[in-house]
């Protein structure tokens, strides 16, 4: 290892770039939005263009930057992290002290691999992948009654169910013709009611998707669907596909027709392009489909590796919310889709973002020194236009922005009214957007004052194709854990989710025995009964 | 009116709360968490408990919130607000000038309204309303072959498409058999293409939503569904419905099969109770339960007047997000439904508070000398704690939390796993992440520490019904415009979005230009060509 563990503030570049906090671009300045910056301010790779222009940011502070991932080896414990260095660990505290190795997932074109035995266990699943698949595909694997599969339901909670149900989404333009993917995640029993009105259940598989085979909302959804094909009389033995370790309770021949397995190295936040999405996506758009995104992910895993901030659109990007977050005080960073079809995609952001960077200690186990992850938030533009940019552009909170968009719409389905097309106008629309908040806009009535200075940036690229949103999920994925090796935390853990399941844990055994013969006189305090009973027990159980 | 316009801090009670929160209530010491604390931090209304006990406030902190109340005059402003006061407008300056009387919409359930002309043209809609429904359902009102009506495609951007289809998504187990409802908004042809697929045009109605009548983006997707119309050879006369302005471009007899009309005194965003969301509720739901939408809104419209907060969630509610926001210095807010029905009412909040309260300048047009409207954002529970809970419970940023939960399911098709059924499950795992977040847990090893303090508030109501969801619609109504009365802000118009809509069109007609005849040569600057061109254009006719 090149690099050594240090806080953000311990790095010599770090009162540089405070002291040029202080004085930091005006993009409001006349001239200062030149036909010069525009163009240079970009940042291109595997068919994505970064347009940064619009970011509150000089050559001087791109100096800096550069000098910040340099100082910081964030692209050397990249290196590390692909090569299978033990990155997810606390040192001298128990911690999951486990390799990180979802790039393994997609290191299938080149030869050798950065880490053979990860990426030989990829390519084992991928074969039994795509057999199974030809299996249905060719009318081998049936159901009963000797007819084929249409439906998939996807069993799955946070990482099992959240980037998987994006890119489904997100391609649902390309789905096989008959084939078509549901989703159950909540514990809420009305997830389930729903996703089973107007289903046929003789046609559809079920994948359940649990890394452990014990995640409590999975496999209680699993049971309400096992239970829908007892009544319909079906067996569920010829429909159910387990997705979970090697080795886990659901790893069971008797209970399911297929199991594909995650290995631990993977978090669910990052597991994707593991089985765990590619199973559904495999069935709903087709194993080459599926193949594609491996491609353009992997092509930008390795565009990652470049030194060069303004060659690597990921470590840009890593580096430029940094700028944002920690020198410009921003506490929130908004995703902003221009497509339709990226709908879910600000979500699996947020979640695979805030559980990745959501931290306050340092991988040495010390109280960190600066703010780590930002709030991720952010829906579809130019819906969003019509909603909540009003405070984007004129609320006292600062909102760095990411825009994505792209030059060709799907389905190319397209109407020419009022002179342009569609497409044309949600790529106006969105660099529009860009410049508005960049340059503001001086008026004598105050309420039509626009202050400018909101930085953002543009991400672009041709078409939304598999391939493509391959590139701009290892895109983010890289973004995430640049960010977390410059701010020294340990970014695949989850330690802070831990305490909720176990209260709810004890709530829910305290409630069966209130079920079973009544500990409290639940009328006493109608309305609030529950939340005394769990403050209750949390009183009892809580370790001081 | 009894009340002045007067900033949050200059009101006196301003410096007494700077105090107080200098050493706000601690809750993770040792019995902060007692069982009369949870029992009585809670207020009560229209069917809806809001629990506060997570919230850092104590009786002295809530006798300040209630001289906030007092102070600002917020219930005599809401007051005046339903009685007709133009609240929509900035002293001194060109503005919208207009009334603020969304409430009226709902307010036909008790005589005399407190304004009688907008009741009365909403009672004279409903009633139309009422009279094309039950000629749908007794088919008198059918198709060219005679049929009845099965789909309704609901096109509207912004407030025509976030609060409705939240009710829709939120209310759809109670959807009428062979009713099923779709909604295009983006100006992505992608959004239109994908609700096309799968689509019998011949059996759909098609609902137009624009105030103006000229909403862009509405108008184009119009234009595409049309275009669908025409290539199936069937008449869009026959199909298409107008929820309009009266007199506005859409107000046509001569293209629409009927039209609804919508006033000047009802925002886009706070427009679900009105024809806006009523004609595709009605068609979707049926008319009871539109009606019982709008009761249960009323309901909450007359809790709001209470003037003891101890009385009133809604004031309460807003009062602690005050706190939260500009006492503890919270810049975001999560919304947090423990129910899937509610997917989408996180996005409609986020679009109602923000756009509302997103502002700057006070309603005298001076800039604000406080912080406004919060950042909202939020999913579903239990979901979410397999995402972002992790920055909520270990983050370096203070989240406070509105969870949303009910005691029981909407389609009670449950089952028990492990002694609890899943509605159980979901509402112990609510609480038990309220209780989590505010009292912490000490452990030796610093990445299972979580230091507590974070504050949240439950709502909890007995089940996600109509009239329960127009309870909770009308309660964060309320919310965000008491807030932005004790703000001293318009949160009736925005002029926020102007800029970029401009924008946008002088970049299209720029577009249509270079299309023609090449103004510019695109090659020169692959990428950021279009980038380059907005900023040609921006600066040419930027006003300075």
């Amino acid at each position: 290892m090149e690099w050594k563990t240090a806080g953000l503030d311990d790095l010599p570049v770090y009162d540089k770039l405070v002291k040029l906090a202080r004085n930091p671009f005006d993009l409001t300045a006349p001239g200062a939005m030149s036909p010069r910056r525009i163009a240079s301010y970009k940042a291109s790779a595997a068919g994505f263009d970064l347009l940064f222009s619009t970011q509150r940011v000089d050559d001087a502070v791109l100096h800096g930057l550069q000098q910040l991932a340099d100082q910081s080896g964030a692209v050397d414990q990249f290196l590390d992290m692909k090569r299978g260095a033990v990155m997810n660990r606390i040192e001298g505290y128990e911690s999951e002290n486990r390799q990180v190795l979802h790039t393994a997932c997609r290191d299938i074109f080149h030869e050798p691999p950065y880490n053979d035995g990860a990426t030989q266990q990829a390519k084992k699943q991928l074969a039994d992948l795509e057999v199974f698949l030809a299996q249905l595909d060719r009318g081998e694997v049936v159901n009963a009654e000797g007819k084929t599969f249409t439906d998939y339901i996807n069993i799955g909670i946070g990482g099992s169910d959240l980037g998987p149900r994006a890119l489904y989404l997100a391609l649902s333009a390309y789905a096989q013709k008959n084939r078509r993917v549901h989703f159950i995640s909540n514990v809420d029993p009305d997830d389930a009611a729903a996703v089973l009105q107007n289903l046929d259940l003789g046609r559809t598989l079920v994948g359940v998707v649990s890394k452990s085979g014990s995640t409590l909302e999975t496999l209680t959804n699993e049971e309400i669907i096992r239970a829908a094909y007892a009544r319909a009389d079906l067996k569920p033995r010829d429909h159910f596909v387990a997705i979970t370790g090697q080795g886990s309770p659901m790893d069971n021949p008797e209970k399911y027709l297929r199991s594909f397995h995650m290995y631990d190295y993977i978090g669910g936040r990052y597991s994707a392009t593991s089985m765990v999405g590619g199973v559904m996506l495999g069935f709903g758009l087709g194993y080459a489909a599926f193949i594609d995104i491996l491609r353009g992910a992997n092509e930008m895993d390795r565009a990652a590796e470049e030194r060069d901030i303004r060659k690597n659109p990921a470590l840009l990007l890593a580096l430029l919310g940094i700028w944002n977050h920690n020198f410009l005080g921003c506490e929130t960073v908004a995703v902003l889709p221009y497509s339709q079809a990226l709908l879910r995609f600000p979500a699996h952001l947020q979640q695979c973002d805030m559980e990745s960077n959501g931290k306050s200690v340092t991988r040495n186990g010390e109280r960190v020194s600066i703010s780590t992850g930002p709030i991720v938030w952010g829906e579809p533009g130019t819906n969003g236009q019509h909603a909540f940019y009003q405070l984007l552009h004129q609320g006292t909170s600062i909102v760095p922005t990411e825009f994505i968009g792209f030059r060709k719409s799907q389905h190319e389905m397209d109407l020419e009214v009022k002179g342009t097309t569609s497409q044309q106008k949600l790529v106006a629309n969105m660099l529009a957007q860009a410049l508005a908040l960049a340059a503001g806009q001086k008026d004598t009535n105050p309420n039509r004052f626009f202050a400018g200075n909101r930085p953002s940036s543009v991400l672009l690229a041709d078409k939304l194709t598999p391939y493509a949103m391959g590139g701009l999920l290892a895109l983010y994925e890289a973004k995430i854990v640049l960010q977390g090796f410059i701010w020294n935390i340990n970014s695949f853990d989850q330690e802070g989710v831990q305490l909720g399941k176990v209260l709810a844990n004890r709530f829910l055994n305290h409630m069966t025995i209130v079920d079973q013969g009544g500990v409290q006189d639940r009328s006493r305090h109608p309305g609030s009964w529950a939340m005394l009973e769990a403050a209750a027990i949390f009183k009892e159980d809580r370790r001081v």
